[in-house]
């Protein structure tokens, strides 16, 4: 216990520094994108650098989290460092010039990455006892990228056991898991780099008009999660069949993305920015106020696209605005307060998409407080009911069928 | 899914109304009990009745949490409905005389007999596809009665799907579990039955010094539910080899525990009926003031007395007991509130005697709020760790090692 004491303190502290570096730099990245719109000119060419920055540098790492899930389920060989200085070069690009994506993916490559490299450089006495541990290591750095971006240890302790298999869940990687989770976010902090914070104010008395209505928001949820699975896929081998070489795939989703914010902008104004990055201020916004009909579904679309053109970043910021966009639309007819729905919304389509309802019960629970609990449980428990068996990860398992 | 709502509504409303119906009656039965302290000198009258009625009526429901587990592992038989009468029964009569037991055992065998019944009971168009959704409904049933005895639905929801294998979970049942566990949350409430209230008031930042006083706790917790453990097997094995007609090893261990509290009372005077019984005022007064460093080897020996020679009820009060006991006395050592101490032995201690480290967090967070997670969630993982194998439940499968 006291090896895992120590490698946990060790993962800690690179991912969480890692992390808190990543969200400064994004910060730095978002504010000026919005300052310079002008930047949103540069989609083809950013779309270009990313392109030549992974054909030429980065095939080796090219599959991402499924990487790590892959090597989770059959240890091959340690994941190349460069994974993370690559995504993290890429994912800023991505967000320089406009493109939709999140950072999850960024940190948990990052955290995988570093984690995965203590295989190498461990001083004799503590050499890992492979394949079990550098697995327990792996699935540990995993939970620390995913709990320091977000701020969210305990959703990232069970994010990691959860991610790599579908509806089932094995305890060997708790202990290292916990530790690295809440020792990173413990770091990031340390760092001084703080977190959104959202607020879900109000929490009817369970009723059945109110269950209903999660239910309902929550079958929603899985469908839409469905819905983005299907949508990265499907421009991804649209991209792939018209493209031969690869480079030129996100130039060709950027001038694509460029000229459909084109449009958007004759259409809704300059409220289309909104749809770019992040779109943290707009997350929050979805809290305050039902956000118009339409909303989830253009988040959805531009962040397919940008994703499957192999711009860089993470799904699970983007699917987070697509679940508060859409509970906050619902407001409108279902019988529960605005900001229940976004945060009910918010963690739903994740757990859908991810196939990870424990990890996302939890986070919600961090995030919005303990009374909103059942609402959130059975809002991620119905997405990832009904949201199929495939998911943002290709490289998970089915470990049981959900139906 | 419409059809588990349903299922998940009946099996609330029939658990839900249980466990609100035996918290009153063990209200009672408790002030009773303290109100007239020559009830202690029928302790052998009524081990003779419990175990009259068990075995003359009750020998096919006398494994009680582990014919449950049982069945979830290999289906049979429909349980008896008979096991719910029993068990209410035995327990109330166990705490009338002043056996040490607890609550869990009743409610979750109640929970899951009454829901096991459904797969009789149902009209043609609700018929159960058995086994597969017998055995959810069992699970569900179990979640259910912990939820609702103990006001935590989140972790009932969950315990009911940790306790059958050590080290695994699956998702089979999540959302019968959930709708179950919140559901007879709800119901026991509206019958307006209340729980009782813990603060963790004060949570310190996360410090080196904090993190090793958890750790410690943690591992002191797993092996005092190890010794728990081996403790209600030395008298059950003890009672088994001595006395050959079952009904008579509770009259034995009855006048044991007389005997017992007579000597304690020489020496700890009156004190010592806050042995007794649940002792849910000393779980309280543990978070105040740390109590005395034998409290904790009192409350193991008697209930382990208890339960080894034969009377019924639950062990997780008194899990819980002892553990905010080993807690509360530690805060004279470690530098860490004595209300965090205390809550962190509560949950651990339970956590490694039941192998459900996960659920056991789940319900900190319930009682003592989110602040308290890390030393929670790190406390309950540690004692699940080092408990070894075994457990309380011996029905129980290993699904994957510990270490």
């Amino acid at each position: 216990m006291l090896r895992w004491l120590l490698l946990g303190g060790v993962v800690s502290a690179l991912a969480g520094t890692a992390s808190a570096g990543f969200l400064v730099a994004l910060d730095w990245t978002t504010r000026t994108r919005e300052a310079q719109p002008w930047l949103l000119g540069l989609l083809p060419v950013g779309g270009l650098l990313v392109g030549l920055l992974y054909h030429y540098f980065g095939q080796s790492v090219a599959r991402g989290n499924n990487q790590l899930i892959e090597e989770i389920h059959q240890p091959r060989d340690v994941v190349p460092l460069r994974m993370a200085p690559l995504v993290l070069l890429g994912t800023l690009l991505t967000h320089l010039v406009g493109g939709s994506a999140g950072r999850e993916g960024t940190a948990v490559q990052m955290g995988g990455a570093l984690a995965d490299q203590l295989s190498r450089w461990l001083p004799r006495g503590l050499r890992l006892h492979r394949p079990r541990e550098r697995r327990l290591l792996l699935i540990a750095g995993i939970s620390a990228g995913f709990a320091s971006v977000f701020g969210t240890p305990l959703a990232g302790a069970v994010f990691g056991l959860e991610v790599f298999r579908v509806g089932r869940l094995r305890y060997e990687a708790l202990l290292p898991s916990l530790l690295a989770a809440f020792g990173a976010d413990w770091v990031t902090r340390a760092w001084g780099v703080g977190h959104t914070h959202y607020l879900v104010l109000e929490v009817p008395a369970l009723s059945a008009a109110g269950v209903a209505a999660t239910l309902l928001l929550g079958l929603l949820s899985g469908l839409t999660a469905r819905g983005f699975v299907a949508a990265v896929h499907a421009w991804q081998s649209w991209f792939g069949r018209l493209i031969a070489w690869p480079p030129l795939r996100p130039v060709a989703g950027g001038a694509g993305l460029l000229a459909l914010v084109g449009l958007l902008y004759l259409v809704i104004g300059p409220e289309v920015t909104r749809y770019l990055g992040l779109g943290v201020p707009t997350i929050v916004a979805a809290f305050e106020a039902p956000l118009p009909w339409y909303s989830f579904g253009l988040k959805l679309l531009l962040t397919s696209l940008t994703l499957g053109a192999g711009f860089k970043g993470g799904e699970v910021t983007p699917l987070f605005f697509v679940g508060a966009a859409l509970g906050s639309a619902l407001a409108l007819v279902l019988p529960l307060p605005v900001a229940l729905l976004a945060g009910v919304g918010f963690v739903a389509v994740f757990s859908g998409a991810a196939n990870t309802p424990l990890a996302c019960t939890l986070m919600g629970l961090e995030l919005f407080g303990l009374p909103a609990a059942p609402y959130l449980a059975l809002g991620c428990v119905v997405a990832y009911l009904t949201s199929g068996h495939g998911g943002i990860y290709g490289a998970q398992v089915v470990g049981t069928a959900k139906h």
